[in-house]
């Protein structure tokens, strides 16, 4: 006998709405208002790096992706799993959302390894190894929503600094034999462009072979390379659907997006 | 017919404990040890007034109490419920513990009230005025570890400084129904002592009439009286046992402190 398995939506937010509190609060009223389970996964946006300046600590990138070190853990430690975390809970929390704030350390649910050294010593940042499925299950039977920041832990001790867009994906793929799941990636686009300064140029389908085309003649490049390599990574492996859009998507499904399709 | 409760204990450690990271590491060892429902709640150290001194902010403190502005209120959630919280929760969970760390913001577990001026405006700090005790016994049953750091909130979306014995005596007090509970209060010192540079007039059993005398010829002052008044609030409120002394008395039972009594 085939059982419908229970949708579940999983929604990541980046700085760009962090940053912005009035943008902030639309879009948790509107991730509040979905049906049906539900997880947010929130990245860390400026407040971090400001931190940082005022302690005179100096934020390093490569590629898009922060270098970690000692301070500077310390620093998105208390940013992403305080701070921002906290900010977003308690306001969802004012909207009948049983929202509890997680980092992968909480009940070891998100264990990653600290990325060995090749080109770049990125620090203490973590490529997930094992998302503890059975107990995120209960924790959603329950009617809790989770809310990740992006924040893991090698289950040694060590907290380690991790990409939000590859937690929504890795939750996504090993929740999917339990949910029909559906990713949103909430960024500061309506979706894909091929022309990043012309909102027209809009891809509403980016299936396997077009995103091969695009990269050979170098239409995308630079961090959108690894957002959507999660995006059709997690298509691969059990997503049911996943969309790259605005936040606005989440108000209004008719909302014009980036479908991802393998 | 008269069924017996299930143990539940509440280990509270303070700031001493905190900063020092052997101490720390000894005492989350011992609590991992602890048999039965077990929840951790924890103060902040002094770490939250060394960020707020990098970032040129000057920490106010009244009677041991931390005065809580906008700026402060931020620096706190971050160090309190990011980096100290994490970090015992990651620890803890390398100890076969099953430990989540918690504000009183996530799942509205603790809701206070901002507390009300009178001759002193003590800022973003909160009075507890409701304990979702349903949930944190469905937590419990699930064999998770509660860590709660000293940060609720209003249920509108404010976060709020509030004092963690009290966070501990009113848990203890919204749990007796459910469960036979103990509250340890560790700090620096073997118990409560007459004379607080003598560890040899430790009182081993501290009676309501003993601490009225006490109060009388001004033994008792400063931060031990609010910390005495929550052991004396619990107790009178269905607590099993309160018991003050040292982190050693998590590893030894025999270890001298201070029994609460009424």
């Amino acid at each position: 006998m085939k059982t419908t398995k229970p949708e579940l939506t999983i929604v990541k937010i980046g700085g760009n709405i962090i940053d912005d509190t009035t943008a902030l609060n639309r879009t948790l009223h509107a991730f509040s208002q979905l049906k049906g389970s539900k997880i947010l996964v929130h990245g860390g946006g400026k407040e971090a790096s400001r931190i940082a300046e005022a302690l005179n600590l100096e934020p390093q990138m490569v590629d898009g992706r922060r270098i970690t070190d000692q301070n500077m853990l310390n620093i998105v430690v208390m940013t992403y799993a305080g701070l921002i975390n906290k900010r977003i809970v308690a306001e969802l929390n004012t909207l009948q959302t049983n929202a509890f704030g997680y980092t992968g350390a909480d009940g070891n649910l998100i264990i990653s390894e600290r990325r060995s050294v090749k080109d770049i010593d990125f620090g203490f940042v973590g490529d997930i190894k094992q998302i503890d499925t059975q107990q995120l299950v209960t924790i959603l039977d329950g009617k809790a929503v989770p809310v990740f920041c992006a924040i893991t832990h090698d289950g040694k001790g060590q907290l380690l600094n991790t990409n939000a867009d590859t937690i929504a994906a890795e939750l996504g793929i090993a929740l999917s034999e339990s949910y029909t799941v559906k990713i949103i990636y909430c960024f500061e686009k309506q979706g894909v462009l091929i022309n990043t300064n012309d909102e027209t140029s809009l891809i509403p389908l980016l299936t396997t072979s077009k995103y091969q085309d695009l990269l050979t003649i170098g239409a995308i490049y630079s961090g959108m390379i690894p957002k959507l390599d999660n995006c059709f990574s997690a298509l691969t492996k059990g997503v049911h659907q996943v969309i790259i859009g605005n936040a606005a998507i989440l108000e209004n499904q008719n909302t014009k997006c980036t479908v991802i399709q393998l």
